[in-house]
């Protein structure tokens, strides 16, 4: 379970003429790391969402530590906090290819019943690959 | 029917390193500018959604004449082609305060029905707000 | 001082296919709240960094609430925390046009000089502007 | 020189809620595909830029021919249509898994320099790898 970690390159379109990546696009960053996370476990979040399920984020929180770069090649680790139950939390850090710390996340999103819009529990499939 | 006109603000977020909006933003303000033509003629995009009607793009064509630049508040200008039949066919043009000319653009979009995923024909209730 | 409050409207652009505008794109609007807040204080943003001053985001909170959609007429609500030293803290909220609440925010951020790269105090004409 | 294929996954952040990419965000895949095309030759944009010359569309069109889908696992292909002199012009095909053809495009950028913000011509290291 624990930790995934996935690595892709800046876009030229995250710039923003600070020189640096928009701090808003980290958002996107860190939801590629839950997706790769739970296809390391062999579940895509499109087969969850196919099924029923929605993921919707309920909580978000970035510190930014250095500055993201056009071209860099980053790597973000995604660390589930605890056996999710009706939310799921994870915890990260985004890292460039020296190895520097650039951010740090906290995010907790909701399983969600795609057709009522309620709230329901970490389906037993996921939990079942948690505990292997 | 004819033009309409419609103004805002860049955001920062829309910028990137080179210092100027990324080229790819232009078709959100292009977006902006029919769905304001639309409301102009007391329809919502959002109702024809609603209603089963979806708006596909299917082709897209932009030229950059001069950068927008951050916090300048830009104008974009909407003009129906022509007489919507399964298409519907836009021509934009794009100032800021000044009254310069930053780009021109025409975009092509097809009504289709959201169930069937089929092209269907402009609905009755647009050409009858245009024929007035 | 205090508060500021910025109406605009959710493009299609900043919806996902869960049908909600995506998480990562609430970042924009609180920026265009923060912006506004200036700009009503008779500063803009983009003079700042013209006078080599920058502001980038070292900490940002968001819960969400209840989804924002499509076509929204949206509220940020934009509140000064403290008094600005080399940080500005400031907290939001976000609410549609039926006056729900959708989203609640903390960003701070940090007074940059853009040539060193290096904090500085918050410029004494922004000061003043907040004293009266 | 002629063609680079590069690959990639689709974001949930680049849907909308017609449950399909948003037609906007295709500007950023065949940016990728050119900045790829680049550096298969041996040549990072970011040198060029770092180098004083910088690259902005002048012109884009683009055919959407079927639907991008998320999670899809795209192929950008990148043809150089000919010689570059001032301007550099790409044709572009974007296929998803199963080989079907999601768009066309054809996108022209003119180099600059950055100081000047004149037009200058392809900078001799990008012929002489053209060459080979």
């Amino acid at each position: 379970m624990g930790l995934n970690s996935y690595s892709f390159r800046v876009r030229y379109a995250e710039t923003d003429q600070m020189g640096v990546v928009y701090h808003g696009n980290y958002t996107q960053y860190f939801e590629m790391g839950r997706v790769e996370w739970l296809r390391a476990m062999g579940i895509t979040y499109k087969s969850m969402e196919d099924n029923g399920i929605m993921l919707p984020v309920i909580s978000l929180h970035i510190d930014y530590k250095k500055s993201a770069l056009y071209d860099d090649l980053l790597t973000v680790h995604t660390h589930l906090k605890s056996k999710p139950m009706v939310k799921i939390e994870f915890d990260y850090t985004l890292t460039n290819e020296s190895g520097e710390l650039l951010a740090t996340a906290n995010i907790v999103l909701a399983f969600m019943d795609k057709k009522t819009g309620r709230p329901i529990k970490c389906p037993d499939y996921i939990l079942e690959k948690l505990d292997t």
